[in-house]
């Protein structure tokens, strides 16, 4: 069995998919820091939320280092803009060395880039497109 | 096997979400005709997109009769907007009982509404979260 609980692990953005995300994590019982630039998008976060947040932005060094980047686990960047999670990304894998960093992905073709950070990427408009097309016609019909 | 060839779908929305769905569709040998109010919109359509493009409101019956609703097999509900998914979703449910209609979902809280429309949803923010849950912390963990 995985030794899971003692991870920490940082997110970068408070929209909806970094607070549910947060949530979820918290709910699992890591240890969970998440950022955002705006106050009130704290305000997304559920009651199940157990970690600390951290009202800055995450561009800034200091920030990073406020929310111990240095000892993370795993960096989780689900900003809504591409740039933003790649610099992150990038300054977590290359400066910092966490050892898992994971990106929200908007364009497919910024992909490559991800790639040569050693960095995963999701993205959420893939997924629920192929999602929904599930659900239309069914899994076994394969289009790709 | 089902017969799938010959199935007729309706996208209202041609985002980032509703313009892949239809591409993939598409690919699938679906029948697609997307509607969108912004032209532009039609631009994020990948080549393999065969299907059709309607530029007007969808939350005008005469959009959703140019788009021939009454014929539609399946009907999907992808546009930013969770008040113009649920108006659509109903419209396409109750007066042209089209059989199955599924709507893209912001707020779960709007869920119960679509339930007893009978509609199936999907919110592309749960199922991004889980999806990094899953390769943050794997799947064998159940967090809920």
């Amino acid at each position: 069995m995985k030794k899971n609980n003692d991870e920490y692990i940082v997110i970068v953005g408070c929209g909806r998919l970094g607070s549910h995300l947060a949530s979820l994590l918290s709910k699992a019982r890591k240890s969970v820091v998440i950022v955002d630039k705006d106050e009130k998008a704290f305000n997304r976060l559920s009651q199940d939320f157990s970690g600390f947040t951290i009202q800055a932005d995450a561009i800034e060094i200091d920030t990073l280092l406020k929310a111990k980047i240095d000892k993370a686990d795993v960096v989780v960047t689900t900003t809504n803009d591409d740039n933003t999670n790649i610099m992150i990304a990038q300054i977590a894998k290359t400066i910092y060395k966490v050892p898992k960093v994971i990106a929200r992905l908007f364009e497919p073709s910024k992909q490559k880039i991800y790639e040569e950070l050693e960095v995963e990427t999701l993205c959420p408009t893939v997924l629920s497109a192929v999602a929904f097309k599930d659900i239309i016609i069914g899994k076994e019909m394969e289009v790709d």
